[in-house]
């Protein structure tokens, strides 16, 4: 069977919702090329809860829905409780994945598991957009803060 | 000439874009039936200042850019400096314009002027949304401060 669509898997925890995301998103999609679908796995809280110490500020399933509704993205899920990266590639079946600029640690876990299951998909690792204020979550936070001392 | 496309204008601020905006603009959308087409007036930074005495938290242009992002949304513009509501009517001829649940004074503004213009528009006002956490700016900011302190 032929398969004519590309798709492109991408994954984040996209809390506060910012410019950055968006480029990272559109950039993701056109390495999949024209007609391509972008699948996105949005973090779980308790996922963000475990690598970062901390919850989000906005939960999981508000997250989940406002990057669907985003026009680049076709399909935005909650990731698996336990962050099965390996099961997340069985079901989405991507033909790339991308990783954005400070997702180092899930760039190297892809690397290893498409090298140890010789799968055939591309990852690609999406660039820092710009120098601009205010294209991070956690910069926008600080703003929050610094403006309420 | 027979106008085929409904226009709907909805405006806001959005600073820190949350799943109540989605409702807003998609309700919004809903009152043009199959075909509508949405313009969203995004506040400028200015505007905000003068009517709150205090900027938002993202600058307009990634604001605005954020809001075309969204798939509900066909075009966002930034307002006029003097948030000149004639003038937005005047330049996007709608044929609705929704106001939010908190937009009193925009519905107000707006049904005088369609009033004293003889407009042939409708506006419509928007519920809120559930009784949800973080279904507001000022309550994702303040979130945000008290998870720091």
């Amino acid at each position: 069977m032929v398969k004519n669509v590309t798709t492109i898997l991408a994954s984040g925890v996209f809390d506060l919702l910012h410019y950055g995301h968006i480029k990272f998103l559109e950039e993701a999609k056109k390495h999949g090329g024209p007609g391509a679908k972008l699948v996105v796995i949005v973090a779980r809280d308790e996922t963000v809860m475990k690598l970062k110490g901390k919850p989000p500020i906005i939960p999981e399933d508000q997250r989940r829905a406002l990057v669907e509704a985003l026009e680049v993205v076709d399909e935005a899920l909650l990731g698996f409780e336990e962050l099965d990266l390996e099961a997340v590639i069985e079901r989405i079946k991507p033909d790339v994945i991308a990783v954005g600029h400070d997702q180092n640690d899930i760039e190297v876990w892809t690397r290893d598991i498409v090298a140890e299951k010789g799968l055939e998909l591309r990852v690609v690792k999406i660039g820092r957009f710009g120098k601009e204020d205010l294209n991070s979550s956690s910069k926008i936070k600080g703003k929050i803060i610094s403006d309420w001392r």
